[in-house]
């Protein structure tokens, strides 16, 4: 997607550690004119599939998969990474190790609001691990429901998320993917 | 708002304890067709004023503030509760007293997305005990930018927030204001 990959040389920031920063329009602050182009690039991507809801985990993914929703209009369910008030008993939960923490956190969604009737398409802001997803889809597999394919707006292509998850036989799709980050520079790739 | 009234009356849950429950459109799984008419009703209410960005906290603001900012065209910046690898150093802060946790934790924004010229809404999803916005009030307030109002999708008009926030001179407005929870049901103020 030439407009986002535009976006992120732009106004992405690269730190050490192959850190991008894109809270400037992604993540902290949100642009929301290119997250409505990215929410049509999703449309575009899967306007062939059948897409019963869209599925992302709190808290970067909300804002994206909320704004693609129109482009789709079915319903967006946030898998919920704390103990909340808000959230029922009974849950569907996955595991998501987290290289950052060194440990495994939960996720979970309400067995209410997924049912085996669904086909779901991920969304989230970044590929790089693959973990986030990787849970999403263990609530997915849980519920009984289709899990149609995972939607990304990053990918990088030099972490081990993207082969771990085509492995797993997940389709993945992100609409920049990028090959290295060399003195500061993105590299995208040419997929 | 009669649509929002109506969604909560059919699709809401009363519990123990007067909390409501509308994760089945609101705050976990989210119907976006609503969240569309909500945005556009903080858009008419907010009409004839300059706002040039809409800030909110993470995790329920987020949707909200994302699809009401297409009617606003002006971008979003959500505060983060946690420490996070995307957040700058440089931050304004705000505190926030959990009455669950029975303890206070920080809010923060990038110091690089608010600027003192800035004209700040803030939209959240409930008013209860006022601390949330209290907190983003802080960091508007730390920022130097103008504080324009508040917007809430439910206000529970039986707690102290919205006493607490007009007393704090915050303009505050909500689209549906819960007098009482009576026997599972819902009674709405006339305002």
């Amino acid at each position: 997607m030439e407009l986002l990959k535009k976006k992120i040389m732009e106004d992405g920031r690269v730190l050490e550690g192959n850190i991008l920063k894109v809270d400037n329009f992604l993540n902290h602050q949100l642009d929301i004119g290119l997250l409505n182009e990215i929410g049509k690039e999703f449309r575009r991507v899967f306007q062939d599939r059948k897409i019963t809801k869209i599925l992302t985990a709190e808290v970067s993914g909300i804002a994206i998969a909320a704004i693609a929703a129109q482009y789709f209009d079915v319903p967006v369910v946030f898998a919920r990474k704390t103990e909340s008030k808000n959230l029922d008993q009974e849950t569907y939960e996955g595991k998501v190790y987290s290289y950052t923490k060194g440990k495994h956190y939960k996720i979970r969604v309400s067995k209410r609001y997924i049912a085996k009737e669904d086909d779901i398409l991920i969304l989230d802001d970044f590929l790089a691990n693959g973990q986030a997803i990787l849970g999403l889809k263990e609530i997915v597999d849980a519920s009984g429901a289709n899990l149609v394919a995972a939607g990304v707006v990053i990918e990088k292509g030099f972490q081990e998320g993207g082969k771990i998850l085509r492995e797993a036989n997940v389709e993945v799709h992100a609409l920049a993917t990028i090959d290295a980050m060399i003195d500061g520079k993105v590299i995208f790739s040419d997929k």
